[in-house]
């Protein structure tokens, strides 16, 4: 029996948690996993290398490669080498070397893994060349693709991103901003407009059986993949069915967005998309019948299950998440 | 049979050449490979780092896994990550993001692998718990050991370090100084003056059928290992034998040295030091006999081959050293 072929898009936290979730259902499922990430970060480590250096962020292509990363000992180490980032150092006096003291400390704050990352895309040429490379290196279980291989903006137009005027609005340019407005996001657009989709992850997508969208930040994890215009026309045209996993709670950038506004957000922004199932967690959907209307505007099934760590904060539990997905993904096989 | 163990003490691209020609003779002899490096570089990515954040300059380290990197595609592609120095960049501008443009560019120069090593370093809380899983990442056949945990300085009293005072001596500070030298050498010492032995390489010394004593900088590559005091100690008292492979041509640092001080040095700063063998290249040797006397004045026989590469420049050729090595390693086995 072939691999069941699965393609999970999103960003960071949310998108590490799916492809965790994805492993935990390996035992009872053959699954052939890919992973297709944002590249809109502009902030913190990536944001500084974009910055500094160009070429893609490759702090949220880095997360899902550590998610995707093997089981031995030493895969788990370089993992936590990915992972790791460098501390403020004092360093000692060496005596007798010119070169004693500390005069700066540029590196503070990078992932290793950033840097392995842009230096192996330097190296090779290509920023799937690389990730391909340095999956090889964490013997990940699972192909990491970026959406695009150029870098993009997101912008957003806001209402109230400033709070002492609740009714202007702005627009918000960087992923960064946009994700941590407090403001509600009206309209959502890249920069540029039409980026080309990245052709490994359209292949990718074309083959699939099924396709994962979120969790995530919605406008700037889940919703950029439907505004590369390569990249919407796989999912639409895909003859795989399609899943979307629903957040636990709102982020700041999603404020004032509802679990069934959530899923009317993918119509507003990719109107030809069909979605077969809707996961959510049975304690956090608040309204199931509100959450079971909009998922049947999709043309979806609405499935609760409890998918959230037992501690109450809102994270998914890829235990139990890969538990309810299980189901999903083994019918009919 | 057991394998044969050797060390190898050495720098920069000397112990390069050396292991690289030790893994030539693997196909032959079946060889445990130890590397011993030393700590006291202060130049270029090395030094940058050593002087912002402290720990061990990685340079040397990095140089001696690559050359025992594995044969394959995979860890070649590894190796050369390792290698591969961050290239001046020009980011292209991001449009809609703040962070667009460049606004400066700390990491030029820098090679990935010093990074990875002074981040692996950090997470593990050990050089020699970080050097054994590099060593894995990058397939190695052999281990790569530093001769101290703890960073070294480098003086020399040199005379005629300013050209225009042959006559004065002046103390030079720090690796780099003295390796750059035009002046002479007059004495060489460490700070601090007995840094502790890295208790592996001590270990190493005691275990092994072979030490190897160059290629490589005379005074800031090899010498520094016969200064720390508990590696120095091993040397002398370990059963092994003792193998000298002289340079092809004089250094910088070493321009008023011959092949014979060469030799004569290491007496100087390691009086109990016996020697059982001297390789030389054939044509590089320049005067035999006077290269034969000082070696026997260590005890040893001189061995000559051609060991340079053919194309005339100084280099030693792995293939060549390799084959001269054979049958001196595996000599009454």
């Amino acid at each position: 029996m072939t691999p069941i072929r699965v393609v999970a898009f999103g960003g960071g936290h949310g998108l590490s948690a799916s492809l965790r979730a994805l492993r935990h259902c390996v035992p009872g499922l053959d699954l052939d996993i890919t992973a297709v990430v944002t590249v809109g970060d502009d902030g913190g480590s990536s944001g500084r290398l974009r910055a500094e250096r160009g070429g893609l962020p490759p702090g949220d292509l880095r997360q899902a490669l550590v998610a995707l990363s093997g089981d031995h000992p030493a895969t788990r180490r370089s993992a936590a080498l990915f992972q790791h980032r460098f501390a403020a150092a004092t360093p000692a006096p060496t005596p007798g070397s010119p070169a004693g003291g500390g005069v700066g400390d540029p590196l503070v704050g990078h992932a290793v893994g950033n840097l392995l990352l842009h230096g192996l895309t330097e190296l090779l040429g290509d920023p799937v060349a690389a990730l391909d490379h340095a999956g090889a290196m964490l013997g990940a279980v699972g192909r990491v693709l970026p959406m695009s291989r150029q870098p993009v903006g997101i912008e957003a137009q806001v209402r109230g991103a400033d709070p002492a005027r609740p009714d202007d609005v702005r627009t918000l340019r960087g992923q960064h901003q946009v994700a941590i407005t407090s403001g509600i996001v009206e309209s959502l657009r890249l920069t540029p407009a039409a980026p080309a989709a990245c052709a490994e992850a359209v292949t990718a997508v074309r083959a699939a059986d099924w396709l994962i969208f979120g969790p995530g930040s919605w406008y700037t994890s889940v919703l950029p993949h439907l505004l590369v215009p390569g990249l919407a026309d796989a999912i639409v045209s895909s003859p795989a069915r399609r899943l979307v996993t629903l957040n636990l709670v709102a982020e700041k950038e999603t404020s004032g967005l509802s679990l069934p506004d959530h899923l009317d957000t993918l119509r507003r922004y990719l109107p030809e998309l069909k979605v077969d199932m809707v996961l959510a967690d049975s304690t956090a959907v608040g309204d199931p019948a509100a959450v079971e209307r909009a998922a049947e505007s999709l043309g979806a099934r609405l499935v609760l299950a409890p998918v959230a760590v037992t501690d109450g904060t809102p994270r998914h539990d890829p235990a139990a998440l890969g538990a309810a997905l299980v189901p999903v993904l083994g019918a009919d096989r």
